[in-house]
């Protein structure tokens, strides 16, 4: 069972294609769940998923507004700061994630086999070394410190995604897209990779 | 009989998607034509193809590096200011595309319709103001001059399409780019807008 | 005399380096007026200001937010076309500025000598092909039609100054500036050039 | 004593302003160092400097070409990964810097009052998550891997400057930039505020 993450909408985006990625491709190995756009909410669910399921290996996206490519996170960083607030209204600043925790934890998935696996199959894709610091790094770096807390080995990691072209078509400014079938094909591609490398 | 244009590649562009777009969708009411990236020798054979073809309409198509949307292009202005030289070696600075003509032309084909039925069609475009003083907006500006001089009345306009997908994926930096299917189809709504509107 | 023109805030743009720029080089041969950000009011202004001091020459500035250099502007084409309305309300979509004037102006200041003059002096400057189809194209297409009407030969144009750094200092967002002094230095050294250029 | 650290130019970057600032701001309790844009001369001399200088603090300044803003960096990953060689023709692929040291340390200057005093005195600026993969985020985990092994408590950072205005007006494309006076005021109000927090 690998788990499968990602997000609601929130702020001015009006559709995030990650929640969509991960309702279709439930099922059949892959439990999906679609995270709330709130540190305590995402916090908290991550980890009872993890604790539930004991999963042989996490995968997260989330949507990178601008991006033109795919981009595979190699670095999560144990801070929080949120130019604008979660759906909770929460703001945090310049505050840790978890004040125990190491500085960083890098991805344990194999990141360069998911890139050039992505290539190949004509997928634009990138290594990225900062998912940022709002949700996305945060739900990458509760994952990987709860399985080293409760001492797991599954492989975990972060996948972002750009806008869809279904949704870039109707928004009113020029915003790089991918379509849709190549979304789902790349979550497809990253997850046979990890599948593969699991049972490896 | 529409005439379709695009061009061969140039400087660091590994590919460009408008020679294929052309070769693709010529035959069945369409003559396609990749022109050479040389001010002299396109501007020639656009004048031989206008003159022999007596066209209905005409769709010159370029690339367009680091746009995300297909850009229907609205203005030609009469002038070349080449950053880089053209595949002949001609590098002209700020200097006018015919001293006879008028400041610009501008597109005569139903832009508005052209953008409002790509959209629906789910593909992400825009208007814009400026094709450039390089090639692109060179071929348009003697296109709407030589129907100009010649007195037809067929309309005539420009399409600047992003980076294909399959491309980006090769290169080693993160480029915008749509499939070439989704630029295709982007192309035939185009003509398809084109021949409706020529017909009523 | 010399008409130099600015325009006021609008939209989201916290503060309009231009309306300052006036303010302090007015006098001493100069006539500085902050134009109003509306379609009516500025070009009934604008109309105005000619027909009254009968100028040398035109200096129209504007802001361009995101441009990392000064921008000398080329073209101004015969379209309104606002993504958002203008101080009054008005939004107009593709609707030519006057359906009696040619498709474009091209600027008739000497635009060459002041990118090479602004660059001598260290400042940051490139040729720009489109002034947008906002307030800035309309005044700077409104002065050359107006001219053109009147009969007059004095030359006039645009330039695109970027944010202050001053202003991107307080901004919650990184974009690209130049400092008040450096902006300031460069309206004058192209007012310098085209005094230069209308007395010899 | 602080320890001011810059380089020297590297790739296609014509002139690197941190070359000129390390200069120009040594002498009078500075000791400043143009390291080469080598990982393995960089990374000896580093420690070298460290070792013989027991420094107070650590400055460590790097280009950023195409940032806008002056860019606070807290985060320094154990990764070496770059696109092109470096001076020496060393092109390390996802490596790490040091296989025994942490997967990242923090900056320990006061990041957040650096940025506050730099927007105070009008330099536009932000805190910044990833200083790359190449030689500025390989000095700055070097210089606090050392600190960390020698046992020192110095205060260690990196800050990232954008290209200077004066090289910026002579690149034939437009970049953002700061003027190299500015440059010097926000390096100047950097050790202003470290040197205030060393002693308290």
């Amino acid at each position: 069972m690998i788990l499968l993450t990602g997000f609601e909408s929130w702020g001015k985006v009006p559709s995030n294609p990650t929640e969509e990625l991960v309702e279709e491709l439930s099922g059949d190995g892959v439990a999906g769940e679609v995270l709330p756009v709130s540190f305590r909410r995402a916090g908290e669910r991550i980890e009872e998923l993890i604790r539930e399921l004991k999963p042989e290996a996490v995968l997260n996206l989330g949507l990178a507004p601008g991006s033109p490519v795919v981009r595979v996170e190699r670095v999560a960083v144990n801070l929080m700061d949120a130019r604008v607030a979660d759906n909770d209204g929460f703001r945090p600043v310049d505050v840790p994630i978890d004040p125990q925790g190491p500085g960083c934890y890098f991805s344990t998935l194999p990141t360069r086999e998911i890139l050039e696996a992505l290539r190949v199959r004509g997928i634009p894709a990138a290594i990225s070394y900062s998912a940022g610091t709002f949700l996305c790094n945060f739900v990458m770096y509760r994952t990987l410190r709860i399985l080293d807390l409760l001492g797991l080995r599954s492989p975990a990691g972060f996948i972002h995604v750009p806008y869809s072209t279904e949704i870039a078509a109707r928004m009113d400014r020029p915003v790089p897209s991918l379509p849709m079938d190549l979304l789902r094909e790349a979550v497809e591609v990253a997850l046979g990779v990890i599948s593969s490398a699991s049972q490896s």
